[in-house]
């Protein structure tokens, strides 16, 4: 943590400051500069609220030099972490890319299974689909529960695809990880730090979805709780952030993936539906994700998108999914990866 | 809903729109203009998804005619809701303002019952403190939990002020509504549907804050859940929203305050204290909330900020607390309300 | 500048970094942490840019230390700007408040002097008034140039109030200046730094709004170049930023205001009809600018709002602005001002 | 235009809306629907502002059926503009992707011509430098003039490469226009309309960076500018949006990409180095530029990236960026174009 103070400082206020930063056990640095003194705490506190020297007359500004998180960082774990799920399927680094597709909810037994074999036709290796959904209004259909998640259950029984659901209640978390491979926490409970406390005490792979307000270093922090439970199997995922452009649902930070890349051993994958909101955009943004860096794709798929109930606008019919995926093969290759 | 057709779609696509509005009951009203066919969706049926007609060849945009929420609508009810807290204390337009505070986490009792006695002396009518506490590290400060309670309601059996506290878990409501006088909904839990309509069960009032990556109208579909659920004692809480401007920690969404109040009947207050994250910030923030026609505050006051161990640089000491509560009587009266 | 080394940096990377700030004149201090070297960079080169180092091997943060504009800073200034326009008018902190009314563009003789009567009769002690218009859309009313600026010298003449007009090309710089006391740059031309530098080069008094992408340090910045150039009377004005928000056109950043107060002596002004986008949003903010502590207010004032050639949706009717007047007078006086 | 009605509305406030629509022309259309009434205003008159028609009474909301802009529109023109540079480049759909490259600002002859050379061997086909460079501090090198234009000059004529550089004045437009192959609009300057008029009046190409605070419709309003003057050849350039993320200097909206080219029939490229602002994010971010639909990249080159006179951190040293080329090729395969 460095102290830098005001150029008007007194000696007095100096010393404040200092000797506060003595009395919590750190060591004093000082550096007197061509118009102010900095201040260097040395040592390793991170419980004491330091930002609350801001207040302290004479503090022009408080620079936090560590990091906020530790066990995602790549200071603290160089190689790459691999997240492994059943059916052969690895996500990360140096592996096959990973195609998670489906519909966005599970809207019946029918037509999940039809969509489940369509997607799995394709080439995806991990299926998707909500049991619980968490809508903006209370009165949309809010998913079908226990009886969604037998659906997928049986959907993977018959594909062989593992699959991936969001938990969005500390109280469903048993729940849902007796059914599904992967649990999902949705870009909405990304800060839900209970929930995180509550999946990362699972040891299920956990796919984390970067809030649409949230910064990369939130995010992480996010995982942080996650792994600081014992669980270290998390995917990020990135699905678009809010700005004020409204051309499209979400604006897809691109950037995110190779910073990503360089803060964290951890694997990423993009979902160009959520970061669209338009069907037409997502083949153009999967390519991009993955020409990025990215270790996998989350996409949805729906049989028949006018008819959906939830998320129609924003899903690939499975021939258009198809397609995309011969285009990305190619994009795969390019950056030495493979579907 | 309103369907605009692109200039070039064909009769074909416009007859397979009208055929779909049609098969769901809607009646429909073709508008043939200069360049252009618009089709009118007439009916209530919001249950079904009409975004994804989005998709149909031909269609250019889609217009959602009506609000996506009721009972908080002002077109619902027009006259405002007053939340009335026990001691005497009613939120809500004419009444007198609400002026929330107290520190951000409660760290023990005896500096909790300090800072109680020091809002209450200043003016405030209504305690704040944190037991379970939303923190972006895992490794900061979680809260007393219950014993945060009862310490809370020992400062309101001493003071005669009602408290206000967040919940952040499904499982803990309970637990907290047994203690506290009106439940809050952290920013980060707005769009944490099942939290909402856990707490839309108690018949607790309830302070639901703004996230701040949310829309007003998320914040106002948040309020439609917990009334849905049928507990229509709601304030809205302003705390600032995230935009790109890094020299304050949100931005105080000032526009909000005279938006709500058109909208909705619900009353609104806002926290320059989490809106700015710097204490000597707070006062001018606090006025410009009132004079925008708030119905009151949510201020952190603490003793010793420069040893809170959380949100110390945004916290007031009791005496800058005090001299605020004085500069806000002028600016109440102005706008015809009252301390 | 701080230079923060990664904490696997070897002796010969920091050994790199040292010998190149020392090339360049700067004295150098080594702090030698828990876990990283942090360099100190001392002297006063702001020619070379230091951010470059930050790809040096072993690199990995660089902290400026010192604010990247002087002469508009409080710690170069420490006693408030007043800005002084004929008429008696001065603007900035102690004086009578200022209020800049009129329509957007102006449109008519007729009109504007109407305009400019009944503002007058309202309380305004400032004239605005549009005739070079920055259009989003090339086919749209480009305002009446010179005819524009004659029309509103005479409104001057008749009612005695000092007029505010924009440039927004350097070419026209010295035609504005011949007819206007003060000179506005609008929020679009925020960051044309060639007309910043023209109207420096003037003596005339200038209002320089915020950009709605720009944050308050690169206005700061703008205004720099401003006083780079000899000339001083710079008057601030917050006019909404851009963020997600839609239900206004802008988000009017009331936290900038105090936050300005802190860093620079120049005056600030609110403009809550650009800030709003909605004529009946206006009154709230415009009370919530003062009760921050601006200086004054700048508020698009039509007498036909619903047939104005440009921003009539959000320009008060005369007998709004009049009714507005009357309520600021109260939150002027509880904030110690006068209008 | 359609005007949507309260609820509440009267049949009186409908005829006042009705009777304004008529008298400027426009054809009325009425539709009743279950709840409101939704009037159609049929015609073409975008020269009135019916905005300002959300101030009538009853009036709830204004929705605007046309785009506002046409020459740029993919409905004005379906084919894709190819616009063409000297030395046979031809920019758009369906050619070779242009890779324009070069150091930020021309600091000296021999420099430039190093790094003319070297992106030259590595493949670039437009060399890009600054002379006239917008500088957020008026103490930063602003570039050296006209005697940068004649060191760009020099350059072409020894590597037979057109260059590409900004004109931020529109006093300077004919003086850039005589030496440079392409004129850019950078992003401070998107909407300088005055300077977008100038630039429209040449004949030369133009490349119209992105404001960082614009969305993609204001940014076509921009081009239709220059298109609106007569000039066809414009090329928009994507270069990061102003969001709330600060790991990276901008957000790349690479959603932008497949939502131009959908809008306009205007070519675009993406410039990863300001769109990151770190050197070491420009590869990956090129790949996701080139894989979303881009028909070219700009990037910044330098020998010496760590003694830049501006934007050193995010500048290629020539051996990388020769590196990102042969990646690059894979990846233009991958989406059927060739570099």
């Amino acid at each position: 943590m460095i102290i830098i103070m005001r150029p008007d400082a007194t000696a007095a206020q100096i010393g404040v400051v200092t000797d506060k930063l003595k009395k919590h056990g750190f060591g004093v640095h000082l550096s007197q500069g061509a118009e102010r003194t900095v201040i260097g705490a040395i040592g390793d506190k991170s419980a004491i609220q330091l930002e609350a020297l801001q207040m302290l007359p004479g503090v022009s500004e408080i620079v936090p030099i560590r990091k906020p998180y530790k066990l995602v960082s790549r200071e603290f774990q160089k190689e790459d972490t691999i997240v492994a799920l059943p059916g052969g399927v690895k996500i990360g680094a140096g592996e096959k890319l990973v195609i998670m597709a489906g519909p966005c909810s599970v809207e019946g037994e029918q037509a999940f299974l039809e969509a489940a074999r369509a997607v799995k036709a394709a080439g995806a290796n991990v299926l998707r689909g909500g049991a619980f959904k968490p809508r903006t209004s209370p009165y949309a259909f809010q998913g079908l529960g226990e009886k969604g998640l037998q659906i997928m259950a049986q959907a993977r029984e018959e594909t062989g695809l593992p699959f991936v659901t969001e938990v969005m209640d500390t109280r469903d978390v048993e729940l849902v990880a007796k059914y599904a491979d992967m649990l999902q926490i949705g870009a909405r409970n990304m800060a839900n730090f209970n929930l995180l406390r509550e999946v990362g005490k699972t040891k299920k792979p956990i796919l984390l979805k970067r809030g649409p307000g949230s910064t990369v270093q939130e995010w992480l922090m996010s995982a942080e709780y996650i792994l600081s439970e014992g669980n270290k199997q998390v995917v990020l995922g990135e699905r678009g952030i809010r700005t004020f452009e409204t051309a499209t649902r979400n604006t897809v930070d691109i950037n995110a993936v190779p910073v990503v890349k360089k803060l964290t051993h951890l694997p990423i994958i993009v979902d160009p539906s959520h970061g669209t909101g338009e069907w037409d955009l997502v083949p153009a943004i999967a390519r991009a994700g993955i020409a990025a860096g990215a270790d996998g794709l989350m996409i949805e798929v729906h049989p028949k998108p006018d008819e959906a109930m939830s998320d129609g606008a924003q899903s690939l019919k499975p021939e258009t999914f198809q397609e995309l995926m011969v285009s990305l093969r190619g994009v795969a290759r390019a950056v030495g990866r493979q579907l």
